[in-house]
């Protein structure tokens, strides 16, 4: 299942430098950071929005959204999703006080 | 490594009924979906604010905390991240026309 | 100077009724909350890249933006800016130890 | 009373070269803006959730969080409210095309 994670990456790099005509995401690489930022705000603000609506298809529909806009980030950034999986794994993965890591 | 998506997912479970006051998972249940959706909003400001210092760091550290607090709202709301990867695979796994699908 | 936001405060309410048509504000008004609060959430992102941009014009640019769609939501919620002002003169318009307030 | 906004950047002015030891507005400034911009992405979620709770008192107190973490990174870049009064003015107060202005 979480293989899909792998993948969508995967498609992301592929795409970052195809046509920003046709390419959603090149087209979002061409307009910048910026850009891309604040679609990951906006997006953050409709899951806040969907939540509250206690709909749980637009709470799936808008985290897609916000998930895959960070996504695209990362990427600009020269990240991927394997760093910040990376990072849970060394906050959660290693022991019973994993927790203590996730707080500020 | 994706895998980890899964593990954290049932971690994230395990915790969901966990002491509150050990456990900063239950504790955020505990509060409320208010309470997560703050947390939601405020790691996005950070992410922002993290992406636009170019800190790569600083990225990774900022995107695993919203990541982990959009998992902490799935759960709350009787989801997981295999809702939104299924929700993200239906829109990139199918074609060469998927991209349409992540457009408003 | 500041009596422009009592005056934007009555071109809001006259505005709120207006044909969706011809008038932003009754479009808002007409699709929502959701739709309102989605913009609050966008030109906030939209601010706080325009700081880190350390754009002036930008900066004045969005939080006109932001302070405009809060005060329509003010507006759909049955409040005006007066009480927003008279909440913060409350807290900073009586003491020395006004800021106490101000914290959470 | 929309004197107070006049009245409440003076205060913030004034403050911003307090003891940050006894000024929440001086702690701000020293912790400097990515502290203040945090603050900013935080209350406006907290705006929303507020608004999705329709309730008007909770309202009230986000909206005044908000307007004064915006009035702190105004006046951290060198900016007042009478900036973006300004500007609100410039879109709304000259004709009866104004709201275009409002719009993208």
């Amino acid at each position: 299942m979480s293989d899909i994670l792998q993948q969508l990456t995967r498609v992301l790099e592929a795409r970052r430098h195809a046509d920003p005509g046709s390419s959603y995401v090149a087209s979002l690489h061409e307009r910048g950071m910026d850009a891309i930022l604040k679609k990951v705000g906006e997006e953050a603000a409709e899951t806040i929005i969907a939540a509250k609506n206690g709909d749980r298809g637009q709470v799936i529909h808008e985290t897609a959204d916000l998930w895959f806009h960070t996504l695209v980030m990362l990427s600009h950034q020269g990240l991927s999703s394997e760093d910040v999986l990376a990072e849970l794994e060394r906050r959660f993965g290693t022991s019973g006080i994993e927790e203590k890591a996730a707080r500020k």
